[in-house]
């Protein structure tokens, strides 16, 4: 009898564990019927990657620098280390450059809808399919992403794609000043403005446009040029404000750098609906290394002028980057672009909040005014959130506010720069939460002694 | 006792399943250790999409056009339907465009070496952590497969990236016009010569520079300008010939374009030392939609000069364009780069000797002669594989080449595009299999009616 039981018992297990195979090979099997095979490679290196640990104040890259044949932390400014866990405490504060790393974090949160594997073939000729250098898929994407934002009139709109905003600009200029003239197209921005405008139309040194300078210079002259391109930046680098054309009338033409209107950066009062109109992801998603801008042009002429610039210049932009562009369009569409902008203007109200409550004690140093308005993308009245502080050094004495930011370990850009005083200094607050944080303990420490007059670092 | 053997075999049938079941669990567990996570997505729709068979005329791409939620085929030219395996009969051979890809069927072979997986936060800022706007890492491995094809002398020379040769052009005339003459430099080029040097040159409407074309014309002539810019394309485009620079003496400067200078399309006599010399990704990889190329520059100050031209034209080039390309120099190098390029020697010598033998019967058209060379790389004596056949209408009637061969169902570009006669057709060997196909049937029926006039699509 017992012997039977064991049997029965020994039997019951059998069956059970035999039950349990036939589930674990069924799990097996169906999973490799999902298993990947050629990118599995490229994943895994991307992983293991992305897996070093940088102590949060930096990161491993694809291709960084390997040490031993491993992969190695790049740290933000002022760390060090292995594992960048080391602060070093002399180290100023570089707000200088608008390098859009504030939304990185957004990105490492995204991880998965913004990753993206591209093929060892994937689009090696000149042309799409469609014979163009512009990708269709991302053009009808980028339009999503203005319609769920509300910032642009896209309708009977041509695009061109541009290696970042910096391509789009100078091709801009390009094909507004071509009008078979014999003088040159005299190319105006209103002081503070942006320093590439000049720089850049300086640089190529064309016979068929010349940069003239401040806008208001040319307002109420008669020797206005022929034929004039004034740059308007809205919001206005470096101070934030949202500007319209200065200049009318039939030979004046505007060029909308509208790289900053984005929720991040301001209310959007309304869709911007001018004739040409730049933006770039730069700014929108933070990706400035991937170098990607467009332009939303009425004119058929000025269009095919530009299209004509990219393609003489640079035969269009990357394939690669035009892929990666869409990967993140369709990773802003995934969350309505709430998330990314959710998370942006946070950020931003948060820093110029912080910055401007330590200010508010400060005789020294004020920054820009902006006025609270009314966004129709978050639907309220919302306060400021700029890309970067325009800062004035008050006392008559501090003419040289960059050199009095400095010698407290603040690196800022200086007036001059945006062809205004030295008393204005620019501080990017778009650089990493660590830079921000550095200003801000930086700024406290000089106003906490501006009284006595004592510099500190 | 049957009881009893009975418990005893239920007894050991347990044990064998649960060995099973351990060594299954065990398995199961093991392997989620190496389980992706974030960039499964990414690849799982890379591999969806790279998994669309279309007939081999054809590929989907990840930013193809969409229909009904699928990914859709891209036919090559003359196919089409939903796999591309409907031939239009009609349908011309179309081999105008340089576009590269006879590679395209080794990085499909090489899918696991060549995919890149990109991450969401990967190199968002403008610069590497070194500040720059170029990839240490990336300029190594391009260092070490001109070390192993030996086709340039990379010691002692500066790098500067650009987007495909075709940016790197002008700033090669950019960097060597500045010489604060009053008078613009002069850009030759010797017929037959790429209509990019003339087209950009005029294009960019610059002060320091002027096309001053052929450089046969200025070679014994005191109307030479102060500075005299020559482009030297070796191999050149269109008819494959290793050339050198014409023009000698301290005022002029020679820019080379080495984008065919590979073991793909000639012999490497000797690694080139020249001062100025410009490759591109496209004739080397096939990638041409990746838009990279580089530059090894002798003089410091002309490689500053040309690296401010590409900081200031678009901010240097896009970081995933430079992962990308750093993906494919690691691919080349893991097998020493002889798979690449016995690859691409092997498909273009095989295209030169079919359309050679088409043609030798022929007595109205000709082609261009390269004699056999010894090959440094191949260790070898070669003979041609040129990227382009150079044709000729010998008939004295044949004028119009380009029309000639259009009547019979053949595109090429004329002559006149290379500022050469229009007698001439440059017909392009580097496309796909299937244009090359269709090129060589309808060149065999072209000649196989030579005789009775009869022009035949």
């Amino acid at each position: 009898m017992a012997t039977k039981i064991q049997a029965s018992n020994y039997a019951m297990c059998f069956v059970s564990s035999m039950i349990l195979n036939l589930f674990l090979i069924f799990y097996l099997f169906v999973r490799t019927e999902w298993q990947l095979s050629w990118s599995t490679r490229a994943a895994a290196e991307a992983e293991a990657v992305a897996s070093l640990s940088c102590s949060g104040h930096g990161r491993a890259y694809l291709d960084g620098l390997v040490v031993d044949g491993k992969p190695v932390c790049e740290c933000n400014t002022c760390f060090r280390g292995p594992d960048c866990s080391e602060f070093s405490p002399g180290c100023a504060a570089d707000v200088d450059s608008g390098n859009p790393l504030f939304l990185e974090p957004f990105w490492t949160q995204h991880a998965a809808s913004s990753a993206l594997l591209v093929a060892g073939w994937h689009r090696m000729s000149y042309s799409y399919n469609d014979h163009s250098i512009i990708s269709q898929e991302l053009e009808k994407h980028i339009l999503k992403v203005h319609a769920i934002v509300g910032n642009a009139v896209t309708a009977g709109r041509f695009i061109v794609f541009g290696a970042g905003s910096t391509q789009l600009l100078n091709a801009a200029v390009h094909a507004l000043s071509l009008n078979n003239s014999s003088t040159p197209a005299g190319v105006v921005a209103s002081i503070p403005f942006y320093p590439a405008y000049r720089e850049q139309t300086d640089f190529f040194r064309s016979v068929d446009y010349k940069f003239f300078g401040d806008t208001s210079l040319w307002k109420n002259t008669s020797d206005v040029p022929k034929n004039v391109i004034e740059f308007v930046t809205s919001p206005n680098n470096p101070d934030g404000l949202l500007k319209k054309a200065v200049l009318q009338g039939p030979s004046a033409k505007a060029v909308y750098d509208h790289a900053y209107y984005w929720p991040h950066f301001t209310a959007i009062p309304a869709p911007a609906d001018e004739a040409l109109m730049i933006f770039t992801l730069s700014k929108l998603t933070g990706h400035a290394g991937s170098r990607f801008g467009w332009a939303l042009i009425k004119d058929e002429a000025v269009y095919e002028k530009m299209l004509l610039y990219t393609d003489e210049n640079t035969f269009g932009i990357s394939r690669d980057t035009q892929l990666k562009a869409l990967k993140l369009m369709k990773a802003i569409l995934e969350g309505k672009g709430r998330e990314l902008f959710d998370f942006g203007h946070e950020t931003m109200r948060k820093r110029w909040e912080n910055l401007s409550k330590t200010l508010s004690v400060s005789k020294r140093f004020s920054i820009q005014q902006i006025a609270p308005q009314y966004c129709t993308f978050f639907q309220k009245v919302r306060g400021p959130s700029p890309a970067y502080a325009w800062l004035k050094c008050e006392r008559p004495e501090d003419e040289d506010c960059h050199a009095v930011l400095s010698a407290a370990g603040i690196i800022g850009r200086r007036g001059s720069s945006f062809s205004a005083e030295n008393r204005y200094v620019r501080l990017s607050l778009i650089k990493s939460q660590d830079d921000f944080d550095l200003l801000l303990h930086r700024m406290n420490a000089l106003i906490f002694h501006e009284e006595d007059g004592i510099k500190t670092m």
